[in-house]
């Protein structure tokens, strides 16, 4: 069994760079001394032209593809803005999108407060207003050999949760070849990574996977289909709401994607099942994120 | 080896309440139908007297709780305050809660808005200035053989985790023996839940240990440590941040807690390591959290 290269990436993690993480001193259950590598989190004021938007707490990489991603999954960039300039600056923690259009968001900022809960920053109201006049691609389709190729890959690649754990990673797919595999200690963060990355590189969404560590809340269906993604996987589980958003859009929701097992909930038409899954049980031992590192 | 018994918990979860779950109806990776229980996450609109707080996006359990939680943990309501009245209207998803003494949190609010990013709803310039003045019980302890013996209760404990997964846990413990356990969607939700009923029922903080499925993020800290508890377990890992914050207030944190193994990184005087730990392989995988729901 080769392990997948990196080659197959256009964006991989970077673990080893020195800033995402570093090692602490601790003891094990035995009381020896141990290293533990832990992420860093910090904070990232986004601005709009001359107007400050958030602050997200963020590992840090990639700061002008979450200000896009971000600024676009709420709604606030469209997608047919000329952006003029990106300005980022490390030690302020500012980074600053320069468009043509003006922009002013004084009432929706207002709005925000008055809507968003801890664990949702976003605004529902308007995005559900975008979210209706989407329609996502009725032909694409997910073969299940896709699935198991990609969670298989993306497990293997070195990353920062494999080094250090207590991160989320999303990954951008196509067929079954992961594009590009971004992590942040918020999903959210690391889906509007993506989410500018695409935008900066203008890449179409109709034919292509998001696959997610995360749960398939409300917050991460809206992102998805925000992003016009037709077709979207988790390890993880799914709340009620996140299914009734999925079905209303006609998003593809594959949940509990350990191994060979999975659970679909919507969109059941694009899946193609082509794969021998008579091995299951033993795959799932196999194939699981590795490390005792929470993904919370 | 018998299972555990509810009687052992004050508070535990009630999976079969019909509220908080329900089935739908799905295909699993052989394309079979199957049905999947998944929770619940509905809008719960927080009232402090005559003013709007925050909406926060729950499983609807305890609301009274949850709010006085929310408070408490924000520095809105003051320990020595008297709550004169919690109101709660499932219809409108709101909950009131009244306090003799007068409140007004316009500028908090306002201020909100500006620093909070997605992933922590919370005002991190006011929390650590309370954080700064807290000193947590040097005295206490926590023996290695409790944390073994709490994670098997916990795990086994019939849960909506268990149930449905996708959904986050806290259990406030003492020496052995796991008190409250409370899930949410969001797990600074489960947190504030716990907040709240310690408040309500007027109990000590400084013999306890807080367990969570969640990560050690910097927020997760702040609230332990705004609660007065001086030891903080998850099975999950840690963030650089939380690390720090843990090391400056003296919090005993212990990470990665699965099976026998663990990983402390402050506050290591606290712990006592009486457990043998010769079979932590093969314990690893029996007591590990079962199922593969998402604990994201």
């Amino acid at each position: 069994m080769n392990a997948p290269t990196s080659q197959e990436f256009l964006v991989a993690p970077e673990p080893d760079s020195g800033e995402l993480a570093h090692e602490v001193d601790g003891i094990d259950q035995d009381g020896k001394p141990i290293g533990q590598q832990v992420v860093h989190e910090r904070p990232l004021t986004i601005y709009l032209n001359g107007q400050e938007i958030v602050t997200a707490m963020t590992i840090g990489d990639h700061p002008d593809w979450l200000a896009v991603g971000y600024l676009l999954n709420q709604g606030m960039l469209n997608s047919n803005d000329e952006i003029t300039g990106i300005d980022h600056d490390a030690d302020l923690g500012v980074v600053v999108v320069r468009t043509a259009r003006k922009t002013n968001f004084e009432e929706k900022l207002k709005k925000k407060i008055r809507t968003s809960g801890c664990a949702q920053g976003t605004v529902f109201g308007d995005l559900m207003e975008t979210i209706e006049a989407i329609e996502l691609n009725r032909d694409a389709i997910i073969r299940t050999s896709w699935l198991y190729a990609l969670t298989k890959k993306i497990n293997t690649q070195p990353s920062l949760y494999l080094k250090a754990g207590a991160i989320h990673g999303c990954v951008l797919c196509q067929a079954d070849r992961p594009l590009v595999y971004l992590e942040d200690v918020g999903r959210h963060n690391a889906v509007d990574k993506i989410a500018g990355w695409m935008f900066l590189n203008n890449i179409a969404p109709d034919d292509k996977i998001f696959y997610t560590t995360g749960r398939l809340t409300s917050e991460m269906i809206l992102k998805c289909v925000a992003m016009r993604i037709p077709i979207l996987a988790s390890r993880s589980g799914f709340t009620a709401w996140g299914v009734e958003l999925a079905r209303q859009t006609h998003l593809t929701l594959i949940g509990r994607a350990r191994g060979k097992r999975f659970v679909a909930l919507s969109g059941l038409e694009r899946i193609v099942f082509d794969a021998d899954t008579s091995q299951a049980d033993e795959e799932d031992r196999r194939h699981t994120r590795k490390g005792a590192g929470g993904d919370d």
